[in-house]
C-alpha cells in the first residue's frame, strides 16, 4: 500500500532539527497516553483504536442503509453541526465531481442543514425540497442541540406532510446516543433506523464512525476503503512503525514555541477546501484553550495566492504553512497548442495542467520559505478513500499528541458552552430564569 | 435611504475611546490623501470616485450584454482570479437562493474558472459543459495571467468546437485593457464584445467596475442599485457626513497596536461566506507587507461556533472580531409547535428562526467580549444590492485609510510576484533562462 508522507525539511529554518528532536520524548509519552489512557480527557479516546476495531458487518449495514436511501431519494439532507457535519462534508467534497451540485444524473445530492440558524437558508431548503423525494440523516447525541433540532423539527414535519408519517419514518435515519436523549426516544417511537454515537468519541473525532460513514456511503463512496486506510495508519502509528504523527506534532509545537502562532493549511486542489474546514475544527477546538494554542487558518491555492498570498509572503513573520500535495489527479487534461499564441502559453503546450499546478506549488513553497515562512509538507498519493482514511487518522493522532505536548486537554471544548448559555438566557429557555434576568440587565 | 451602521462599543475594553480618537487626525489625513492623490500608490485611486462617476449608460450597456448572455446561455463561465473573481462571487452568493446551484429553473448558472490550476476542476468543468449552451466572460488586464489564460485557452477552443468560431465569438465577452495586451488583441480580432479595465483601479477594488458588474448582472441582480448604494456612501464618506470608514480604520489600527494581530470577520448568514473571502483579499493584500499588517480571517456562524468557537473563546488573546449583522431576512419561517416536545424546543414555538439566530449572535458577542475578544459591529439593514453597494464602498474606503495609517502602500502587491517568478522559472518560460538555471540548482 502506498502511503501519505511527511517532510519537515522546509520548516527547518526557524527551528532546527534538534529543536524538533528535543520534543520527541514528550511526543512519544503523549502517544503512549493515547493508548494507555493516562492523559487528560481519557474518557474520549474511543477514536484511537476505532478503525481497526470497526467490524466489517457495521460497514455492510451502513452500506445497506445507504443503498436504500439512494434508491428512494433524489436528495438526502444530513442534519448536524460541528463534527456531525464537517467530516462527512470534507470527505464527500474531496471525492466528488467539482460540479456535482449542478448535475442531476448521478447519486442523490447530499445537502446539509442544522449547521446554521439561517432563516433564509432553511426557508430556501424547505422550498427546494417541496417537490423532491428526500430523506434525512439526523445526527445528534442529545437531540436537543439548538441548530440541528430546529432543522429536524422543520424537515421532519415537511417529510411527514409530503409522504405520510409511516413512509417518512422509513426515510429518516437517526445517529444518536445508544440509550438516552430526545432523539433516541423519538427514533425508538417512530421506528427509525438508528446508529450509535459512542460515549467515548467526541464530535470532531467522529468522521470514521457512522456519523461520517453513512453520509459518505450515501454519496456513493467506499467506506470499507476509508476505514482500511485509517486502520493501516492506526497500526503503523501505534506500533511506532510510522512516526509521522509524532513528528508533525513535534514540529508544529517547536514552531509555535518559536513564535509562529498561526498555522495555515494549504491545498492546491479545490476539492480539499472542506478538508481544511474539518482540520480547523479538529485543531482549533482541541488546542485553543487556556489562552494558548496555534490559530488554525486555511487557504486554497492557487486561488488564494491572489488574495492571502501577499500577506503570507510579506506580512508579520508569525505564521507557518502545512501544505497538502496531491500527487496523482483523477483525470488527464493537456494544454493545447494555439497557432496565434497571443496569450504566450505555447511554452506550456502539451503539458498537463497539473504540471503547471505543481510548479505553482513548488514555486510558492520556495518563495514563502525565502520570505520567512516555514513549510511542512504532506504528500498524498491521490484523493481516494484509502488515502483520505490515512490522512484523517494521521491528523487525529497528531492532534491528540500535539494537545498533550501543549499541556491542554485536547478532548474537551468548554468554551463552546459560553455562547449557548447566553443564547438560552436571551431566549428565556425554561431553567435559565436567573441567567435571563442577569443578561437582560446587560443589554 | 436606510444605511449600514457601525458600532465600536464592544471594542472599547482593550483600547479606550481616547486610543481610537487619537488616530482621528491621521485617519482624516489619510482620507484626504485618497481624494487629493498625495499618498502612496496614488496611480491606483480610480475606485475612489468611481461609483458617482459611473454613467448610467454604462450600466445599461452591461445589462444589455447580460440580457443577451441570459437569453442564449444556460451557463456562463466567468474566467478570472483574485479581484477578477472574488467580488462578483461575493455579491452573487449574497443575493442568490442558497440552493441555486441545484435548481435548473431560473437564471443561467454562473460558474467560475481560471481561479485555480486544478486539472480535475478544469477537466470536470469541460466535461460538464459538453452538452451545455454556455458563454464566457473572460477577465484579465493582460490576457497572460497563467490561471485564467489556461482556462480561457481550453474553454474558448471547446466553445468554438461546439458552436463554430463565429457563433462562439458572440458568446464571449472580454473585460481587459483598453488598448494593450493579448486579450485586447484577440478580442479585437475576433469581434468580442469588450469592457475596459481602467489603469487606475486595482483588481481587489474592481467589483464595481464591469469586472464585477457584468457577472452580477448575468446572475440577475440590479447593478443600478448596487452602484447607487456605493455612490451614496461615497458622497457621505468623502464629504465627511459619514465617518464610518475612518472610525473603522482607527479602531482596527488601535487594536492592532494593542497586540490584536488577527481580525476575524464574522457573519451569521451563510450567504456572506464569499463576502468574507472578498474582504480577506481586500485587507490582506492591501496591508500585509513590510512584515506588518493585521492577519485577516473569517468565520461563518453559528456553523463555526462549533469549530473555531472554542479557539476564539479561550485561545490566545491576540484577536478581535468584526461582526456583520443582517437585520432583515428575505423570507419568514417560524418554528412549529410539537405536541410531544421531545426535543424541548416548544419554548421557541412561534418564533422566527432569525430570532434564535439573533440571540445566538448577541449571546456570542457577549461571551467573546467577556472572554477578552473586542468586537466591532457592522449592521446591514438587509442583503440587497443597495446595502451591498454601501458595504463594498465602506470597506474599500476604510481599507485605503487603514493602509495609510499603517504606513504601507495599500494599492500594490509586490509579494504576489514572488511565486510567479519561481513558477515561470520552473516551467522554463522563455525569458526566464537565468532564473531557470538558478532555481534548478536549488531543488
Amino acid at each position: 500500500m502506498k502511503q501519505i508522507e511527511l517532510s519537515i525539511k522546509n520548516a527547518l529554518g526557524t527551528v532546527s532539527k534538534s529543536d524538533v528532536d528535543a520534543l520527541k520524548p514528550v511526543a512519544q509519552q503523549s502517544l503512549a497516553k493515547l493508548t494507555d489512557g493516562s492523559g487528560l480527557g481519557n474518557d474520549f479516546l474511543g477514536w484511537v483504536k476505532l478503525p481497526s476495531e470497526t467490524p466489517s458487518s457495521l460497514l455492510d449495514d451502513i452500506n445497506a442503509t445507504a443503498a436504500s436511501l439512494r434508491e428512494n431519494c433524489d436528495t438526502v439532507v444530513v442534519i448536524g453541526i460541528g463534527g456531525s457535519y464537517l467530516g462527512a462534508k470534507a470527505v464527500i467534497e474531496a471525492l466528488s465531481d467539482s460540479f456535482a451540485a449542478y448535475r442531476h444524473d448521478a447519486a442523490p445530492h447530499v445537502l446539509f442543514a442544522g449547521q446554521n440558524i439561517g432563516e433564509d437558508y432553511l426557508y430556501e431548503l424547505s422550498d427546494y425540497l417541496k417537490d423532491k423525494k428526500f430523506g434525512i440523516i439526523v445526527i445528534s447525541k442529545s437531540g436537543t442541540t439548538t441548530e440541528p433540532a430546529i432543522a429536524f423539527r422543520l424537515l421532519k414535519e415537511q417529510l411527514e406532510h409530503q409522504l405520510g408519517r409511516q413512509e417518512a419514518s422509513k426515510r429518516i435515519v437517526a445517529i444518536t446516543d445508544a440509550k438516552r436523549g430526545a432523539l433516541r426516544s423519538l427514533a425508538d417511537q417512530e421506528g427509525y433506523k438508528t446508529y450509535v454515537i459512542a460515549d467515548n468519541v467526541g464530535g470532531r473525532f467522529s468522521v470514521l464512525t457512522p456519523v461520517g460513514l453513512l453520509p459518505i456511503a450515501v454519496a456513493g463512496f467506499d467506506i470499507h476503503a476509508l476505514i482500511e486506510g485509517a486502520a493501516a495508519f492506526e497500526q503503523a502509528t501505534l506500533t511506532g512503525a510510522n512516526d509521522m504523527a509524532t513528528l508533525y506534532a513535534q514540529t508544529r509545537n517547536a514552531l509555535y514555541r518559536a513564535g509562529k502562532k498561526t498555522e495555515i493549511l494549504v491545498n492546491y486542489n479545490p476539492k480539499l477546501h472542506y478538508f481544511g474546514e474539518w482540520w480547523k475544527q479538529l485543531y482549533g477546538e482541541s488546542e485553543g484553550k487556556d489562552h494558548k494554542g496555534i490559530f488554525p487558518a486555511a487557504v486554497d491555492n492557487s486561488t488564494d495566492l491572489h488574495s492571502m498570498g501577499q500577506w503570507i509572503q510579506d506580512g508579520e513573520r508569525t505564521i507557518f504553512e502545512t501544505v497538502l500535495s496531491v500527487v496523482d489527479q483523477k483525470h488527464e487534461l493537456r494544454i493545447g497548442h494555439d497557432e496565434a499564441n497571443l496569450d504566450g502559453l505555447n511554452f506550456l503546450a502539451g503539458k498537463r495542467v497539473d504540471e503547471v499546478n505543481k510548479m505553482a506549488e513548488l514555486g510558492t513553497v520556495l518563495a514563502h520559505v525565502d520570505g520567512g515562512v516555514p513549510n511542512i509538507h504532506i504528500i498524498i498519493p491521490a484523493l481516494t478513500e484509502l488515502y483520505l482514511g490515512q490522512l484523517i487518522y494521521f491528523f487525529e493522532a497528531a492532534c491528540g499528541i500535539s494537545g498533550y505536548i501543549l499541556d491542554v486537554n485536547p478532548f474537551n471544548q468548554p468554551g463552546v458552552e459560553a455562547y449557548k448559555k447566553n443564547m438560552f438566557a436571551l431566549l428565556e429557555k425554561p431553567g435559565y430564569e436567573a441567567e435571563t434576568e442577569a443578561i437582560k440587565k446587560r443589554i
